[in-house]
């Protein structure tokens, strides 16, 4: 008998099963992966590292669709900018994937590398190190609300009576086509615009005040 | 036979069942909510409009924890600011939902209230009409991002070699607690900030040029 060209079971064949599993049904179970791999649960414990392991294959192949090198654009905000939008399309494409693995730490080192290079770019630009981090995760939370909305239906809001929220329906009606896109255009500019007006002051960005008093007095740099 | 003194099965169990089990899932069935009520799946429809029906008492159910009079502080910006952070913490609480949720449009009337709402005030406080919606869509997917995030563990990367990551491990080390307030902080004021320099403008918000050049030359209004 001729040996198969390749292993019935290798981490690229868990991972997409895991994925599929996950984009179905919001979750995974490793029995589940077995199940449709047609393999023992504990075979599939000889490729990955628990499920935990199983996680962090699907947290890098997520983010392997993430084009890394925006970062390198200049200047600095426009490669923000087009990672924010890149890294929202490819959590928009496995929307089911965000709250799994935003609950479970971060291992991955092909992900860990791509935190390095937004740190770096960062640091670079002139951010206090203690600001760094707060503005990366704020960029992201920003991108993965925005790309559960992308995945959500074009018309969100069905009203049965229009005459109970006539201003919604009014505002509804006012509403363009691609108003996924356009709400994640408007909270990205007003982020970036704001952390661009951060640069160059004395105040750490976590010393901002929550209602944006001090923002009013803060002029964006050209 | 004495009759019992509530109903076996109403909306109200059936939906604090739903939220344990996608709390718990991430998803939910209809005959799973009935094995976990010991009744047929068939009783479960005479009480709910389909499966669908249930995603709105769900929805119904999360947002009720969002102080709504939040929307009625003085100036309009800080009630926006309160109310996003009201409606963080209903949906943190039950962050599993947020997928289901943002995935299936809005049709419970309380919630809709709610929008009407946000819509008023928005219009009251001088904002385009064709600039209401993308304001508060913009608003919420800063809102369902740190939501997920505050249900995230505190310390989020985990490094197994910080020389691997050198610039991302003392960007970490920098992190005070309370990262995911910090960041969800730096939004919102950062957003509102931006949103608040639109009023009075000529441009409706979703002119905004997506690479933020126009953003550059826009001083916010004090």
């Amino acid at each position: 008998m001729g040996r198969p060209r390749r292993p019935l079971l290798d981490r690229e064949r868990i991972t997409t099963t895991a994925l599929e599993i996950v984009d179905e049904q919001g979750e995974f179970s490793v029995p589940q992966i077995a199940r449709r791999l047609g393999v023992q649960t504990a075979s599939i414990y000889h490729h990955v590292d628990g499920r935990d392991g199983i996680v962090e294959l699907l947290r890098e192949r997520v983010a392997s669709a993430i084009e890394t090198e925006t970062l390198d654009l200049e200047p600095w905000d426009r490669g923000m900018a087009a990672w924010a939008r890149s890294y929202r399309a490819a959590f928009a494409a496995h929307p089911r994937t965000i709250p799994l693995l935003t609950t479970s730490p971060v291992r991955a080192p092909k992900v860990l590398d791509q935190y390095e290079r937004a740190v770096g770019r960062l640091l670079e630009a002139g951010f206090a190190l203690a600001d760094v981090m707060p503005v990366i995760i704020a960029l992201e939370n920003l991108v993965l609300g925005s790309a559960l909305d992308l995945a959500a239906p074009e018309a969100m809001w069905e009203l049965a009576d229009e005459t109970a929220t006539p201003r919604l329906a009014r505002a509804l009606g006012a509403v363009p086509e691609g108003r996924a896109d356009q709400a994640f255009e408007l909270a990205l500019t007003g982020y970036l615009t704001y952390v661009r007006a951060l640069l160059g002051e004395d105040d750490p960005a976590g010393a901002a005040p929550a209602d944006g008093d001090r923002a009013r007095d803060t002029a964006p740099t050209p």
